[in-house]
């Protein structure tokens, strides 16, 4: 099969690799009828993310149909059309008997096109298949559905429920990138007064207001004291950093209120000034960490009811799989391209119009 | 009367000053019988708290009498004997509304000798009296008491409940103070598995081995590795900061564990950094906090009750009144007299060795 | 002035009496602009409150200007209009520091129209001014707001909150009269997947559907078997209790699934069957309450902003407050006219376009 | 091997049976060193429980050392000593997502001794082995240990999590027999202020006071009247019932203060009588449920730590494992026999000694 192997810092390829098989009895072999290209996929073509090993198949979200499971697969099978999860859950460690996915001990967690062969090719082997692939509702689209491989639940778990958003709050997500608009989306599940987005580029702050925010502000025009004015200098109640600097991350800490939330969502590659001189006496909650998709289930329902968003309203930019190349460069050159997700495979323009 | 009176930094004095009167029908004057100086006192001292204006009586914990009372006080009289809360709640404000009463902006929060004249005097005018004194039971001493008046409710809100140790948990307490010893005692309410202090004193170890750690450990002898070596290399559940630099905070987020809550107790001046490159993956919640008194009612009754450890097995020293000028020098040369906690007024002797 | 005042079972009559005056420092004097008649009201007329003696004033509910404060009232003063919460709060009890207002032992609670003078009247003295009475945004109508005193924080707080309403949940409200369109309507802050509303009057279920509910069955076409259906025989997240009968609270249970949640808001005369032979292997939670509207703040600031529906929409009858006995007739005899809810005064026709 | 096999209402033989053996991949089959008797066994002997079909050998509580393992299974293996739960996990439905073990819908729950073979046997196949048994620290005695099969976790999970005991609190236990005494003796980890037992027989009592209980008081004796003398009137925080007759169960509704929990531990066999009438305005949360075993790894921990009271405290009877028919007649008879609980196999005298 074709697959997206990386080769060392700065060196991918599209190329023949051998097709995956069932390893171990709770895997699957899928399909991919649709995936996409995450930040991280880019950090990984840097070289940042070390422990990526050169041959290894790139790509952690996905929709496709099962092709073939182990012996102990009891909830999916053949033929199954499927949303893969970002996270494999072994379901046996302390960690996911408490829902924690993403921190698996048992050999789950964050490890497709990671620590093994990921979805970037046309079929992939899932481990723990059970608690990694949810069957989709044929009410999802594939092209809504892969945006909730990851960036939906990372939204909503590592945003809205670690902010712990509720209704009446004031919300400012700070970063309009995708996961700042799948945090607007979801957020909205908890009725928040007011979602106030900020960013830099005037497109995805466009965009933040189609996901729902209330008020949107550059990144240049004082948000601070935006917030400030709106909230009779109090601050906001939940503030979400999803771009992954110190500057936004501290930013962040200066516009919550005491009393409120501070969740980082951002991917961080250097230490951030914590001013716990202001902070000591303010009683604030800060909280990181990594999706651990438990939510899924739910955001599949909730799209197919209705009650989120089109996830492909964030979708700029649709591919073949065998343009996978070609949608790195746009995807990696988003400043120019605009880009906030590219789609590869996925369906059909007419599926499209339908869903919407 | 006498009062101990701020007149800038590095200049304080015990002197006469006007007898407080009731200003607000909802004060009380309370005579002081049993009052403690504060780590926090020492910094207005210094001139740390530039809001502390030159004139104003210091303290802000104290047991006493009801000597008079206005007109809208309804939950105590004249001759009680109470408890004068750090905190004021004028019961009105969002903040107040929602037990945040360390965050009131109705004129409470830390009030006393701060922004209005305090404790350590004859006599002290307790704004909101209603919400900020507790009758005191007849089973509790002054001096149990008064360690309630602050430091115990802080240890155990702003450590142990924003911390969410849980019955199994292993609780790391760095500084082992008087509001890390607070922290150690209090938690036992909540049944961890094990209690881990660190501090440079033995002394101090040596105290909190008697308020309930488990394991104690020098913070020159790596207590990260420790930690690690307790915990299967997980790290620790909860961790609460307790000294107020930021290297104690910096390695307090080195020994959690993914999933696990660094509280932060102690009191800043300069901001730390926050490793958000090993953090942001971790699953990690960050809390800070000024008290706000809400627990006071149920620790008096858990000490009147005997489950808490006697708090006056951290007083190491004891003055009359008058004596306030030496007790300060004592208390802020702690390095040298092994000072935790003084106590002016107090009990008898005798009544000591009835609650022993 | 005049007023509605009880005589005893059967006996009311719209009389002269006097104007009432501040009696305690936290008092005010609010004059009547909007005023409802709640279903508690004409168990009251019955006979069925024993604590409400003959002479008093009914009415519990009202929005009004201030005309004059006590000494100790902070935050509002002469001219501010305010809605008048149906619970009065100390403020100091131990319920009320819980939030618990309903089960206030201060003095406050269910009082006005109750075991003192109520809002029936042209004027009205509320205790606790405080706590008891809300300052109203520009933006909500009388009429809107005269709806909050009530009917709207009890389901919100005791249908929607008791009854954990979490996203994408299947939500059952038995019963659609005023309560039950009031949690139908706060229960989409919590973003449900699914409302259904049982009732016998297809107007009351029409109400509902405009409420928002999802779907609507009468209580003869077995809506326990369509809960079923729709929930692959499992049973709904949370069932709410809005009636007030035996049957309906046992069908409640029968309706709720494994892990679910009853909250029964209806007020009830008699015992019901808990099949405890059936449900103590099911992990239900069954809950109970009166209001405390610690939520009314909340809602205000939600109806101003536009996220909930009109409660104007569920008026059904408007009259001058001199029609005040025709008023009982129309809504007592709610199975005739199809009363929801009756204002008497309240927005003159043309603000309520305005509204719309 | 020897097994206990049901024959219908009434019949219950020791006899030859053939061995078990693996038959899913998620199995264990594991050689039984200590069993106890459950109430709910003589319910099953007696005919309550038609599900039981005969053949079929019963119980559901077992320590022993694990001879063979199927290929899926991952965290055990032959020689590993381990305690068997009475609830098995699938790990794949919703419930077992949520921790709900005991609702299980993927071939879990309470299974074992009811639907498929038990562990009043040699030898014990138990599915799904991975997510249902435990292995056991060698610091917990067998005898300790096979109370932590059922009653301890029920205690703790359906009457203290469930009843949400938090410090300071006021918690009556109504019925000592096994699992109130497992409530009493877990709740201690939460600290409540007072715990007080009712039951009517005086040995039960010593034996709750010998768990922790701090007050006890027969059925007969008035016990609401002596809860309303301990609380101002108001009533306990939490009330747990460890009964299951209607006549307890209102007792308990009766004794809960304004805003407390109720929490039903005890099997049912017919309805209660639920005075809405009284409770509809009181703020009451009553909860049932099953036992899900999550806690059991934590409560290993707390034994093995000492922190919590020896289960073995209420083994009042021991016999060998071939002595099963005579355990079950003075299981059966404890009205007589005073028996608690009687475990068969389990530790030599000598290891007990050292355990105590």
């Amino acid at each position: 099969m074709k697959a997206l192997v990386f080769h060392g810092p700065g060196q991918t390829s599209w190329q023949d690799v051998p097709d995956p098989g069932i390893k171990d009895a709770a895997d699957a072999v899928i399909r991919v009828e649709a995936v996409t290209i995450c930040g991280t996929d880019l950090h990984i073509v840097k070289g940042d993310v070390p422990e990526v090993t050169p041959g290894t198949v790139l790509g952690h979200e996905a929709v496709g149909e099962v092709v073939e499971v182990g012996g102990d697969v009891r909830t999916v099978r053949p033929g199954d059309r499927v949303l893969i999860s970002c996270i494999a859950a072994c379901g046996r460690c302390g960690f996911c008997r408490e829902n924690r996915y993403g921190q698996c001990r048992g050999g789950g967690g964050w490890v497709l096109g990671h620590l093994i062969d990921g979805t970037q090719a046309e079929y992939v082997r899932v481990p723990f298949a059970d608690l990694s692939v949810h069957p989709l509702p044929s009410a999802v689209t594939s092209e809504d559905a892969v945006l909730l491989a990851d960036i939906f639940p990372t939204g909503y778990e590592v945003g809205v429920l670690n902010g712990r958003v509720r209704p009446g709050d004031t919300l400012v997500v700070v970063g309009a990138g995708p996961i700042g608009l799948a945090t607007i989306a979801t957020a909205r599940l908890h009725t928040p007064g007011r979602i106030i987005a900020v960013d830099l580029a005037e497109s995805r702050l466009e965009a933040a207001r189609s996901m729902g925010a209330d008020a949107t502000v550059s990144a240049t025009e004082d948000p601070e004291q935006l917030v400030r004015d709106l909230t009779d200098g109090l601050g906001a109640d939940v503030v979400v950093e999803a771009v992954g600097v110190p500057e936004a991350f501290e930013q962040c800490t200066r516009m919550v209120r005491p009393g409120g939330h501070v969740a980082n969502v951002g991917v961080h590659g250097k230490p951030a000034a914590l001013h716990l001189e202001d902070l000591w006496i303010k009683d604030v909650t800060i909280t990181t960490g990594l999706v651990d998709t438990h939510s899924t289930p739910l955001l599949l329902r909730m799209m197919a009811a209705g009650r989120l968003p089109a996830a492909s309203a964030m979708v700029t930019h649709r591919f073949e799989l065998a343009q996978m190349e070609e949608a790195y460069e746009v995807f990696s050159g988003a400043a120019h391209t605009g880009a906030l997700k590219v789609v590869l495979g996925g369906p059909k323009h007419d599926e499209i119009s339908v869903a919407a």
